[in-house]
């Protein structure tokens, strides 16, 4: 058998790698453009900070050791220029000789990944103007930042790329703008949790230009601008473009490959295209959520190393499949790690789903240990069926451990009341005895039985203030008096009990207080003495944090720049 | 309605707290014997070392509070002496007063837990010696400490408290000796796990007595000798028995509660005893282990939170019942993480299933970003079903986090193979592309399938030295030199298709390498050319550490302490 494989980054090498232990006698050949195999892209954004300071630990692995473990041919620098299904063929052209030739398959596998989304704007030839992809690119990016020493960078994209690059060159010592269309960084959080990742960008230094649409660049003596619509250009001595990526699918489109979102490649569950025994993999194939059933992109390195084994599986006589991509991901931004699984709110309610969610401000560990940090977490699930469909998680340590968890209770199909009898591992440097991922179990399974009514952030402005409900805030005086929510009055839930004669039973309570904690035990007592009490989900302290927030980059939007 | 509760630390207090949230008008009194509720036993060995300065952060919930926030009724320092189940009543005796009484209640739970295990030996009254269990024992312990400078401890037992005092003793300065007759510390942990626990304690200086059977106690002028049976005796300043715990049921036993193994209490799974109208909850009840279906007492902090919650739900109305405990449990051990859960291989094979296993040393995060640590990795389950038995990890950092997820796999019932597909977050700061727990799941998958087959450490012994088969090892002529097992000869993976021809083929193949991954990659290439070949899991440097601490036990067993 003879296998073909066209790029030998992530889902491509693992293919390869998965090919040979299964099959020792198969001819595989891979073709890659760049000069480089089996690369972390993920790294790439690290080297440029000098956090990664080796460039060969972003080379995994290389044609060399490739070819002397698995008897893989790796060709570099060479670009597969078309398909011919038909005869099992593929072009090829070798980049540093300039031949041509072609080469035969039984097996072809399409593992071209995606490339940076190039707007389609004036001035995006200029040469201080970068996109991040290969280790090229990253190379490009270091030398130059060496050789010009830039003081500024202006970011076009606030995805993944975008939040690691924007840390990456605030630790070399570069003033940072991330400007786009978009009113949030991140958009597989919603809005209100990306909240908190806009705080700790613009703690570190980064400004936000939120809400902007860039309109092209121009090149001046030392520097470009970035021009936006309706507001003053942004200057800066070099621009990453990290808007985002499409499916680098140019070859299986000009080959009558179906194709699905943004070109992407349609395959079925074993990878299977719709050519008979083309497979595609990675960041260029269209796949399945998880959690919605929709046909989604999904352009991360997990599921393209799941997928390039499932390829190799299957070619090899094995009955492989991928069950769909819950989109798990996880971003470290300077001190704080954020983290999601499945869909968010937003995008659920896009899904046509009934949602409702809790949020909750857990300890990373039991307070009584040192170091322990607050985290922020909002789980999404399903009315009726209390499916769980997704999870937030904004915070320090222990975020990626809870989302984790989140992930696999996820895949295993568990309700999210279950969450709240799961057995987990607790000392006190690593948990609480209830571990936060429980106590969105326990509330939960409070909602589902009615012990627990809510009302959320987008409700508060519905509240009637005219004296037809009771708005508690159930904190301290002293809490109270530094911030809270127009309308609500002060009593703290301790004394609740002697002030009930003041409140009128007949009216809805709402009650908030910093977390949701107290201001539930408040709705406990106010339903034990029959009022119909509703708990403010997050508390407080959400609320302050998303309000801040919208009005820093509604101010931003109107005056051209971020004021935090 | 009235309810009593007995104990007022963990699941007592977890059940007062829950009691009033679902029933303002219930009257709710607490009898904790001791002066302080709701304090936080997991942390007192931090206390002791200074780790945790504040003793107020120990008290997490006082009378006080409790009383304006819960309207609960909480008497410390009154001891139940006696239940009356036939007229729903229990006799107290206030310990500051003297004073007897009798309470009478609608519901009672019991909540004892469990008491430091006494042995039955000469010179246990000393007062250099010492129990760790409450906050009083703890003041008693630091206050000594404090006062008399001791310069060396001597603990018996090896447990979860052992462990933490040894790792908190040291930080003082201290000699700390472990002595214990089991040959292994932390019995959840299989004994070839453990040796990477028992070495991380020798590394930091803590002896270990292992194999040793305490026969008493004898206090000198100025120190206590810990009597062995066949050695000298042991010499410290001071004692402490942490040999385990036993429920604390002699309440229950007095008032004919039916009583299960080590005379803890029976009950159903919504936490009610054989007596009408009485729960228990915590470390005093037997319940099923979550795993293996059998009868256990399992004294964690978590399984007790969780099981006054339900006893409180249930006495409110609620249906909610206890699944179960998997025994999920995470120790900081110095420097290292050590984390478990569900059962172990040796409680497994007791339990008569049949087991299969996988031992792998991924690394806690991509191995070019700073930071990774290698951990190793065990995860037992059932051979044909692939029902996942349980996991044990040790390591650094994410430790805790893989632990929990397998917790999680294990409780929604996923099979062990569907680890391969579990979409786990990633980024070079926290994971790997393939995590942790998905190589596990590919190892079993492969397993399943038989494209890998294994060898363990037991079975070394048994490899035919005569010739009949053919021992290799496939690391390079570098890492063979360094330490080799007997027998096995030296053919690096990367050139070992141009040796095939030295290896007869009716031989049957046994591969190790130093991780098991290039031993894996050689017993596939070997199985492509027609041998039959097994790989060695955990590789040499599992066998190398558990060699090497088998060693060390034995010569210390020999000579009365461990020469590390």
């Amino acid at each position: 058998m003879k296998i073909v494989i066209v790029g030998g980054v992530a889902g491509g090498a693992t293919a390869a790698a998965r090919l040979r232990r299964l099959d020792e006698h198969a001819e595989i050949i891979v073709f890659e453009r760049s000069g480089l195999i089996s690369y972390a892209n993920c790294g790439l954004p690290y080297y440029i900070g000098d956090v990664i300071t080796d460039s060969d630990l972003l080379t995994l692995q290389t044609p060399e050791s490739f070819l002397s473990r698995f008897r893989v041919s790796m060709k570099v620098h060479h670009e597969v220029t078309s398909l011919h299904p038909e005869r099992h063929a593929v072009s090829v052209k070798n980049l540093e000789t300039g031949e041509e030739f072609e080469e035969t398959y039984d097996k072809l596998i399409l593992s071209p990944g995606a490339k940076p989304t190039q707007p389609k704007l004036p001035g995006t030839d200029i040469d201080k103007l970068f996109t991040l992809r290969t280790v090229e690119d990253t190379l490009r990016i270091k030398t130059y930042i060496e050789k010009t020493q830039p003081k500024s960078a202006v970011l076009a994209g606030g995805g993944f790329i975008g939040l690691e690059l924007a840390e990456n060159l605030r630790e070399l010592g570069m003033e940072v703008t991330i400007v786009q269309q978009p009113k949030q960084l991140m958009n597989p959080f919603d809005s209100d949790m990306a909240a908190f990742l806009h705080n700790e960008m613009r703690k570190h230094g980064v400004k936000l230009a939120l809400g902007h649409t860039v309109e092209g660049f121009q090149e001046t003596a030392d520097s470009v601008r970035v021009l936006l619509k309706e507001a003053e250009p942004l200057c800066a001595d070099m621009v990453v473009l990290a808007i985002g990526v499409t499916p680098d699918t140019k070859l299986a489109k000009d080959a009558g490959l179906e194709l699905g979102i943004k070109d992407s490649i349609l395959v079925n569950a074993h990878m299977q295209t719709s050519a008979p025994d083309i497979y595609a993999v990675g960041d260029a194939v269209q796949i399945k959520h998880f959690v919605t059933g929709q046909d989604a992109l999904i352009s991360l390195a997990g599921p393209a190393n799941k997928q390039g084994r499932i390829a190799a599986d299957h070619i090899c006589g094995k009955n492989s499949s991928y069950p769909g991509s819950q989109g798990s991901s996880v971003i470290k931004v300077f001190d704080m790690t954020a983290a999601v699984t499945g869909v968010n709110e937003t995008n659920a309610r896009k899904a046509g789903l009934a949602v409702d969610k809790v949020i909750l401000s857990p300890m990373s560990h039991a307070g009584y240990y040192p170091g322990g940090k607050v985290m922020t977490m909002k789980v999404v699930f399903e009315k009726k069926t209390y499916r769980i469909l997704g999870a937030q998680i904004v915070g320090y340590e222990g975020v990626d451990k809870r989302i984790d968890v989140l992930a696999t209770a996820i895949h295993a199909g568990m309700r999210a009341s279950d969450l709240a009898e799961l057995d987990l591992a607790y000392a006190p440097p690593y948990s609480s005895a209830k571990d936060p991922v429980n106590l969105a179990g326990f509330m939960i399974e409070n909602i589902s039985d009615g012990t627990l009514k809510q009302f959320h952030l987008e409700d508060i402005k519905t509240l009637p203030l005219d004296g037809s409900a009771i708005l508690l805030d159930t904190r301290t005086p002293e809490e109270y008096e530094r911030g809270h929510v127009d309308g609500f009055v002060n009593i703290p839930v301790d004394v609740l009990r002697e002030h009930l004669k003041e409140l009128p039973k007949e009216k809805p309570v709402y009650v908030m207080c910093q977390s949701g904690l107290r201001s539930y035990i408040a709705t406990r007592i106010l339903e034990g003495n029959g009022y119909r009490a509703y708990n403010f989900s997050g508390g407080f302290r959400f609320y302050d944090a998303v309000m801040n927030d919208r009005c820093l980059i509604a101010s931003a939007a109107a005056c051209g720049m971020d004021q935090a």
